[in-house]
């Protein structure tokens, strides 16, 4: 039974499907097919404005391009101590960013505060040029402890970065996950609270070999564009990498493998709710738990056969996959309550 | 009819199928699956030796990083002045490599000749330290010109650069189709022949989306899998492109991909040998011909709905796919008779 | 009564005497001359070992070179949060290191603490080649909070930092104001403690337009050597960085220089101590003190003249120049007695 | 005899004792000084607009940061195949560019022609997003073969390059030579003629520990600030810099000191005309001679105790610094007359 990660399933069957009808005939290379036309307008359709679209082979590449595209190399990217881009991307940032650096601010669960942001930029006078300048805030939603911005949250925080000149980027890496969960467009969650360039993950929910930068801010574009080609992130046969997303997104797919997921934790959470040694570090708002457990119970849980990830001798990440089962949810509570709950209180 | 590149063409079934038969059960992220694990023995079988294989997204990524692999930020990488590398990557190479530089050497159709990088070497002293230093050689195996680096030009070529202790990369973009014009064994012309690291083409010879690189230097690995991570290279569900490298290779599938293309390109080189007023460029001895034709017959080739690629107003390049049928080549040795004998003639 | 920084002050008479001096014949440019071959010699019996050292434009470039000459790009590099390479260089370690990322670690006074150091380094798991790898330790000596480590200090984070394979930075941009605290060898606190490689400031104490690195592990000489050429770094006319640097450590000048300058920090600590509503934050051990003051006394002070740096609404930092006199460290003394003391006690 | 390079030479006596004045009283560091300040009215009176000059350790590090400062990382620069830049630098336009590319551009003598540029940029068509991008010209005033541009081709080069958009670059190392051998303005060698930003040298010329970059195009300016910070260019003891451009173009300094080292050239050149057996390679403009001269001609120079650079067997660079005399000018030509005439008829 395995909680490892969202990107330890399969990939939805409708996907793959799609991989093999994109092999039809003869199409020009490096996204000058139909397919990708296509996605353009369907993403354009589905953001409520115009957008450009570009399939990328990871969300590591979605997230250290769009950051190099909105910072300059002496910038500043304010993130959450707890972002992904920060602790687990081995600073592709900094790498494709020529040096900029990552900053964090504090904000709880995984997430940036407004108003710890606005504090951060008004220590820092403008005009002073023997220091990384400020660039650029990257909102990780649904955050890396498992917890979601609302609307508001994005809007103030976008609100604080444009007063200073700053770029809104968001990791969208389980954007799906937390639309499911506030129920609102992708509009929205996106450029309408101000964020300019977003990583669109679609791994992470059924996809197969991509997700994507989706650009909101026009003048980005060209350079990006150069610049995805240089770091080898424009595939020759690119309509295999359209086709993927396009059907990741048709007929409600992604939001209804979200949905899944998403259930699959609140279900946990709901079981584990009030029981005494166990503490969640953050809200259950997306596919993830963050549990505090004693390190004994982890081992006890392996042997159970649950895989799950040991953030900390005490910390442990389970994650929800879009395909996880009632019945593995349930397994998942029956030992928490078997294993974790009793000796904890021991350990009281 | 389509001759603008090998990768206008689709995919072979085969790399289809086997995408969707990896879609099984659950497994490790980041390549610690187990196809990734069999595509380590499958490669280090077609080698003949242990080697690391790193699925990529591009030939573009597998090129750059292989280079910033073998050389410092301040290296000197010698290639051919039409090597990929140096025309068509953006500067990837430079990019990734922190600033180093690709120094073009002379030789014919594409390559280096041997004794052209000796004299280049032998004109820079070892020791001058306030210049870029020597660090490695780039080859193109097939050129880009469509001509084929013998065993013995690779043998002699790294002689000389491993006298002076540079590292020898090939860009195998078309490794298939070289290795089936020469009948060799992939290790007669990658390592035996002193290759430290290869990039190992699938995409225009019938792949989908990916390429490798190939590590026969075993202390190239480690940094080069960090460098991958946050090159943003590493798919987080790896399986489903160590599968398609798997399939790529199995039953000589790779082979009798790169002969039907080989074949076709013969098939015209021949349809139009001793043709007056046409020129090839280079030999053929791949699947690609560089000819020089009169911008006018250009336009008739067009207007016939032949699509092809226009390197300068007097040279046309034709590949021929994987999927490239013998009617298709015939149509094209057709209509070049008609086209381009006849205005060269007028031209002379 | 400039207390802004060290940098304020003019330079030592006999370094200015040393440039004119250098002026006579000609010379061979890029370090090829006689001074710089002598500035060998001279700093290897300094140090008691071969050392190589390079004279650089600032203390900047020192510190960035000599990190990216000992980690990889995708290295981590361990230092105070406090630290200068972290708050106050634009992130030039990240640039010149091609992203390489400072990670902060906790420990007292702008210090690193050995056991912090090495718990952070027991939570990363070596062959997790997915993140940054664990590549250096950077101290700064004197602190950028004015404290000095002691020796045991320094072998103490060498040995935790060398069990694990990373190699260790010296930010000496206050080495003299260090040495002269402990009254230790300069090889004492530097390669016999463990350090590779160090930024040896001047400028600060007394020298005019250059700092230098000294290396003691000779395996980073050449590639360093290089990278100082294309970092700019290397001066045509060497010779006149390196008469500078000669007579800076030329008969003790440079400790006598340290030596007044961490005097009057002294006497200006003597005079406050014990004061109600001031508080150093950390001690006074070499030429700079940082208190706690409330705003409208630091108005006070500057309406009476004094120049310090305000780093925050309620940190001030003071620093004694080489040149300071003791009438004005009293006449701070006093300042400082006539306006924080009250308005402190009167904030209570 | 030294005609090694111009950096063999010591420092024209008005720069140290510029250097030596500016040593008094407190100033601010970075740059925030009253010498700096005044460096900035200097130069825009010398220019006749408002520049901002920044002083800099090194001519590589002015070239290099002024290309990163107007071409993006994904740009092309063009400029002679014989560029300094290209040549002597390794590579630091690359790196601090983050991979900008240099593309060799054909003229006479170290000279890029308008024509042969605008023939390279007719060939790339604008919106091929898969390669390099046109960025920036970089022109060397003098060129690295001793030639100088005239004012039409500097306007005639500019005019090409901003019709496609790209900003112009001078490399003026020899900036001061060239000026005395045109007997033109400052501004009309340089903005006037569409120059962006110069590499402003001095070193060369007489200079000590500094070069320049000058600004004439505004908007490069706070970018360039923090880039030069964090490139390690921004001494905190900057008056001791800005002193000594002050004093290198104060009452016609450094022409004066020019048109010595032309004059001596002038004087060899004329020495030699017409002898049989010795050819320069590039007419003599400035204080440079390229001359063609056998090898044991060269050795039997050296044994005379001539000191000069050999670029290749049988080219010998000549360089006349700013306080050759004309004894040391007309001994190298009876030099030359003895040991080159002779055997070059030999060698017929």
């Amino acid at each position: 039974m395995n909680f490892a990660s969202d990107n330890t399933a399969g990939v939805a069957p409708a996907i793959l499907n799609a991989i093999a009808q994109a092999n039809e005939g003869h199409a020009l290379g490096y996204g000058g097919d139909d397919w990708t036309a296509r996605l353009q307008d369907r993403f354009s359709e589905l953001f409520e404005t115009r957008v450009r679209v570009f399939p990328v082979a990871t969300g590591t590449a979605a997230n250290a391009l769009s950051l190099a595209a909105i910072s300059p190399s002496w910038g500043l990217v304010y993130c959450s101590e707890a972002a992904h881009i920060n602790t687990a991307e081995a600073n592709a940032a900094g790498f494709f960013g020529g040096g900029l650096k990552l900053v964090p601010v504090t904000g709880n669960h995984g997430r940036i505060a407004a108003e710890a942001l606005r504090e951060t930029l008004a220590a820092i006078q403008p005009g002073q040029l023997h220091r990384g300048q400020p660039a650029a805030v990257s909102l990780t939603q649904a955050s890396d402890l498992g917890a979601v911005y609302r609307i508001a949250d994005i809007r103030a925080i976008s609100e604080v970065a444009k007063a200073r000149g700053l770029r809104v980027h968001m990791d969208g890496a389980r954007f799906a996950n937390a639309l499911a969960r506030l129920g609102c467009s992708p509009a929205e969650m996106s450029w309408r609270a101000g964020v300019d360039i977003l990583s669109f993950g679609a791994t992470k929910n059924g996809g197969a070999l991509c997700d994507a930068i989706v650009v909101f801010t026009p003048e980005l574009t060209d350079g990006l564009a150069v610049q995805l080609r240089r770091a080898g992130q424009v595939w020759s046969k690119m309509r295999f990498a359209s086709a993927q997303l396009a059907a990741y997104v048709a007929d409600g797919l992604w939001l209804r493998l979200a949905q899944a997921s998403n259930a699959a934790a609140a279900r946990i959470a709901a079981g584990i709710a009030g029981l005494p040694g166990l503490r969640l570090v953050a809200p259950v708002e997306a596919n993830e738990l963050f549990l505090e457990v004693p390190s004994p119970a982890m081992d006890a849980l392996e042997q159970d056969g649950f895989q799950f990830y040991r953030r900390s001798p005490t910390l442990a990440r389970f994650v929800c996959r879009f395909d996880v089962t009632e019945s593995e949810a349930d397994a998942l509570v029956a030992a928490l309550k078997r294993h974790c709950a009793a000796p904890a209180r021991a350990a009281e």
